[in-house]
């Protein structure tokens, strides 16, 4: 297979699908909106207060991207009303939203692509220690009732909501324990040019992908990059 | 930059350097061995017996590759011959083995490809916990007169050994925190075809991806691949 396809054999036509991004009014959800919503998508930000998210909606749709689908609600109704919900809050507050969010996310896909890490002086990035294991785990933990799902989580933001950038030359490691959830997350990677959705593993060797994020945030620094990482052979 | 040349700058001349691995019987320390010997590098096999490293030399220097300099030697023979020494032991025996090479070790650039994984049917490969957070950093705290540096994790030892593979395809992420001596093993891991060494932060760091194999052997299984990774935009 070339880098461009997608793998994973028959991933289902996601094209129709509703996107909600909790957390929305971040860079990484905010960049994430922008590419789903080039790419057709209906999406929603979400954010605690329904005008803080409807202003980052209103700036994303500001100018050139005037076309995107893109609204703001608060995280509550963005949830409900969408049919893949992201998750791409702050780490802090990562657990208390999803708890408050479990009758909204019952029956849905969740995507977490939250990186627990810390962040100290001289030292860096570096992963923080997680009681599930994993910020993909607690989520799994916490929402007995969805199909939670990891991925997004090497995606450089800044690349996401780049107007100059128009692929992004990166696989998305997709990690789960149900098959259907994770080819579907899959392609939805795939929806975004030049991205591609790359099966994982399951949820519970989700920690070092989370953590892997320090790693290249250190590789950013050292060579002035935005690195992705590129699985071969597959 | 392009995918084939190396990175981090003005890297260090290492064409002279020899190279001990001790484990040098295991598929991945006979693997390296083969390709570093392959570049040139006059290469010692290490394991508790000099018979078996003996053995394991002669196999590799059989036939085609009847030039390659490969001897074997016990560990610590093939610890204090060489100007780098890599570390290829099952993780069992890692923290005792460094701990009988202290000496031997002193001064000298050590090369840590240990990954602490566990196996469980139904589960498949997952990673282990480590009391110092990863092999590199248990062996940084055993060598205290070493230069530990952690490297060549997501070599496929299978490819490493196939005649029919002249080049790797992948980036080996090479953490330390030592510049200089990570600088020099980037060097080493671009001696071999295909292969280049990219900085991948410091020690603190390295348990993401030593755990990272599991979720490479999950692709591999998935899409019957010998996968490894890229960094791209460096």
């Amino acid at each position: 297979m070339t880098e461009q396809q997608n793998t994973g054999g028959d991933l289902p036509d996601v094209s129709g699908l509703s996107i909600g991004i909790l957390g929305g009014t971040g860079d990484q959800g905010k960049g994430l909106a922008r590419r789903f919503a080039l790419a057709g998508h209906r999406v929603t930000l979400g954010s605690r207060k329904a005008e803080r998210a409807q202003a980052a909606a209103d700036d994303l749709t500001a100018g050139a991207d005037a076309g995107l689908t893109i609204t703001g609600a608060d995280n509550a109704d963005a949830a409900g009303r969408s049919d893949v919900v992201v998750v791409a809050v702050p780490w802090d507050g990562h657990r208390a939203l999803l708890e408050s969010l479990r009758d909204e996310l019952t029956g849905k896909i969740v995507v977490d692509c939250v990186n627990p890490l810390g962040f100290e002086k001289g030292k860096g990035a570096f992963a923080l220690p997680v009681e599930e294991g994993s910020a993909a785990q607690q989520a799994a933990a916490v929402l007995t009732g969805s199909r939670v799902v990891a991925a997004f989580h090497h995606v450089s933001a800044k690349l996401l909501l780049d107007p100059e950038v128009e692929g992004m030359e990166l696989d998305v490691l997709v990690l789960g324990d149900d098959r259907e959830a994770t080819d579907l997350v899959q392609a939805l990677a795939g929806r975004i040019p030049g991205m591609r959705g790359v099966y994982g593993g399951r949820l519970h060797n989700a920690h070092q992908v989370e953590a892997l994020t320090a790693n290249l945030i250190s590789i950013n620094r050292r060579y002035k990059a935005h690195a992705g990482l590129r699985v071969t052979d597959v």
